[in-house]
């Protein structure tokens, strides 16, 4: 039988804890082989407590944003965490990769995507990020591109949470509950020595879109998880 | 057993038809009690045809209009169709009204809701009653609204396709698969003996969204119907 | 053989002559009749120079702007002005006004229309009256509305420039080159004594309408008067 | 000397304290009089809680509230706080309540005034007042509503924080630090016995507006209150 | 005499068809030079059904695809049809290419020109062309770029309908009667043997912005096309 | 005692004269050290009268923009005009200047930032220096661009005016009163001899956002340049 799978692009090496760490421990639990790439460390622009220690250098500084991602990744399930090293503040994204990233669409085949919003005036790089996964879906889907491989169908493609939503015009349309999931994404989060001051701020995040999950639902819950989808629902039955 | 129960709330006596027959004929078939108001009958602004005969008034218009959308109710498994006769062109709507639907609303307790969409320039009443129906659900989660009868919780809420959408600033994130019952609907289309001109109109609505359906879910399908939603879903599982 | 028809819906006496004068002017000297409605003097809101005068009573207020409106109607040719006196700030506006005015759109039968924006943050009379002016049109298209007298066509809405733009979500597609009938416009602007701080202001938005003019066709003009059109235009041909 | 002062239109008795409850306090601790208006109670449709209390009565609910906002607007030092009684789910708002507003701002004088969201799907009752609130400032400035008194001039207006503000198409403009107001609005928080679960949510509410008032200044800070505002800000300096 | 002229911008071989076809077809027949650029073939993307073909490759997807759509353009009364072969999914687009297009805006002196919607989630080579045919339109009215061939105007540019508009916010405000060229754009269609799929659903799309054209218009009409503009229109009279 | 910085990046050489001339001059007076980047000379699509002229060749037009710019930059009072010569039409923009833009931010570190507005159908250029302006502040903010050189903070980033502002969705939220100022920008404007024909248009801008200033804070003024924020601003009080 095949392995539900699930794929999530990630600018920089942390956001997929932040952003997506619930969805991807849920789904993990359930049994989901879930693929996460990080394009690149943000080892410029996302990392200043590790800058501010002496002696610190690029190098450095990528190996250890990697140890934190896969410390993070093991405790979230994840199947396969990949990194690119595409240098970040700002990301590079040429021709080459988006086909590498289209290959992974169809090595992965994702019954969902997960990436950045749209806009964002604080990181140029998720916005790049967000056109560069979706653009990769669509090579991915395109059968003149190698076409001895299978095209991939049309999966949800859900735009994570960015740091201040209100400024990114990003409109949450689906709340995940990831009460069940809390536990390893706290943890997962505990392992992003270098950002700790995003701990609590991530937590009230999740929090907060608890509240909103059960004002939504009805049914009180604790912590939530928002994301904006890009496609429309397609749907046997509603509610 | 408790059913599952809906709740359409249409502003004038045919909206139910071109708009939710097919969500309405779906979940009857499933089991479903589905309600639907008709606020008017539409016969103003909605009769152009039954107008053109002669000898016409209006007590004969909403007499033919109510016998159409009750045929058409009926083909599609309506368990409940009740007509308010409010007027139309423009339509009525006061506080009497709106307790009146918040105590429908407790008294059906719907697991969704449907009505039109916020904006139509084409059509003042809809938009009169998009926003009725919210704020009805709203007061019927109100524990201070007559306190005696249980509060309901919080069903999610679909407009429905308005007839020009890009012009409402409708859109859609939900396209509903109805090819299993759109015989049902389409059979409930030809009872509106007085709107014949919109028949294939919505025929033609029907086949676009069910293309729609078919590509934003990798899965092809014929017949279906789009919907826009309110709140934010919120879900245990994402794909 | 019929006259050209157009039809203008003013919420204060004042209004036509800022926004719409130019249109008025040009059409008029074309053979159009156009006619006006002051749905209110506008005499709490915009009468400030009037009411700094000793001894200033709403009827005189009123008498003087209506004497200001007709004055300025002469100079653009307006063919039938006329002044409901709904009171201002706020205005009055229910089902029996709703009525009046589809009955005097039946009347005029106009080619097109034009009224306030959508939204103005500065001015709720306008926005009111911009919506109830639509809904108008609306009955006066309803077959049901006064069996006896025929339903209009579809007249192209224009809604005119508020006195801030960009806080209004008002977004101009249309621009009409009013150079030759700048000369009435002017004259009528200048019969708007209470409103002297007016004049230079829009005389400085009709030379920035035409020099956007000429940007946007190629061909440079002096002055032009700006517009927002609520539904699509349908041609038979482009450019 | 002429003390500054403020206006706070709060729909219901509560809506002041978790929404503006900072820059009230900040601003009364800097010697500003701060009045706030409830139009109504809230009894209705935001005391879940009392209702819940054996033999509770709609007067009775009033009146607990009203102990509570007193009490809340004695931490955050309001200098007069006034009950209007109008109802809620749906609050009543005619022409006489709106010139008893514009009387208040003439009264009152503020620098700045406070108000809901223009858009709110979960709360009718939020985005009446907001129109409303707007509308009675626009009266106050005319000239010709009671002559005899002052019109007041263009007080910039705040849109405050609603419960899920992507829901509202709400997006913040302003951040106040509140930190140094912040024991007081948690002790204004503390008063509202009927709505404790919504202590800690405000909570972590002023905590991220904290959190994300350091990143756009450069500063850390830790409570922040934000808002939306109406109109442009006049300045005569940048930064 | 001079020739009316129009250009339009196509991303991949078949989309003048689908989305400018009646338009082409309309101007052409009333003497127009219509010519078309067809960036790309759509090789990789648009072209699945070819795929399936045994023994294919990308030089015969090309060239059936360059077969199909001359055949199109010969219905359609095309006066000049350019392939520049740029690759799909990604498109490629530079300075060159950019320049290269200037100079065909200057060579041909459109009076109007067409492309594709500003946003699309479905086809990243259509948003990437509908910014740089409007670029190269902008580069072609610059006085500094190759001085010595005459600058052109200021044409209108229409953006044609894209496959799902509601999802790229994309909001006609024209709407042409391509009634009396219809044949010629079903026979434009059908030249498409690679998109079968495809026939019906544009030929549903024709009919629904015909019906929304007599809507808009108050007369009937049977087939329509739709565009939204880029720029205000210019005009010397309303209606 | 530090200075008070700005920085001002100018896609070519005479925007800033026309969008920012008002805030540079009145800063400067008040001590400011204002930078000025122009990115291009603008020499292809902005120096049309240039062109107009006799055997004018690209270096020629170059050093005449760059003569009136200095000379505008002098009655600013701008303390430091640089010019970077990377071509117009289209502008190009690659990682060296985005690294060498960060750098100036840096050494500046400005307390305020003006650039162009996010869209603008009319000029490309002035969208990708949007774009790369803010870019470039966020690669000055992280710690591993060129660790020795300290970070900069969070200034503010305001977008000026373009030319047609409904047309490029840019809503000032910030008017600032340049009427002590109008003198110096008037005498700027009248060094761009090869864009005579903007003069009296941006005159015209100047007063009508004064008399918006004066609207939208009850004081009048003369002269105003109008400004839309990117970022919320974070204050201690308000009013």
């Amino acid at each position: 039988m095949t392995k539900n799978t699930a794929l999530v692009v990630s600018a920089h090496s942390a956001d997929f804890v932040w952003r997506a760490g619930g969805a991807i421990a849920l789904h993990a639990a359930a049994g989901w082989d879930v693929t996460v790439v990080c394009l690149s460390y943000g080892e410029r622009g996302e990392s200043a407590k590790l800058w501010r220690k002496p002696g610190m250098t690029l190098e450095k500084v990528k190996s250890e944003r990697q140890v934190e991602a896969e410390n993070a990744a093991r405790h979230l399930g994840v199947a396969d965490i990949q990194f690119w090293d595409l240098g970040d503040y700002p990301i590079t994204l040429g021709k080459d990769v988006l086909f590498r990233l289209a290959d992974l669409y169809r090595a992965v085949r994702p019954s969902w995507v997960m990436t950045h919003s749209r806009l964002d005036p604080y990181n140029a790089d998720h916005v790049a990020v967000s056109a560069f996964a979706q653009e990769a879906r669509i090579v991915a889907q395109a059968h003149g591109h190698d076409p001895a491989t299978p095209v991939i169908g049309a999966p949800p493609v859900y735009l994570f949470e960015p740091h201040q939503p209100e400024q990114c015009s990003w409109k949450p349309d689906t709340i995940l509950n990831i009460t069940d999931a809390w536990d390893k994404k706290r943890a997962a989060i505990e392992c992003m020595q270098g950002q700790e001051h995003l701990w609590e701020y991530y937590t009230r995040v999740a929090l907060q879109r608890g509240v909103q999950g059960g004002r939504n639902s009805g049914t009180p819950m604790t912590y939530g998880e928002a994301y904006e989808s890009v496609f429309p629902a397609v749907v046997t039955t509603l509610g």
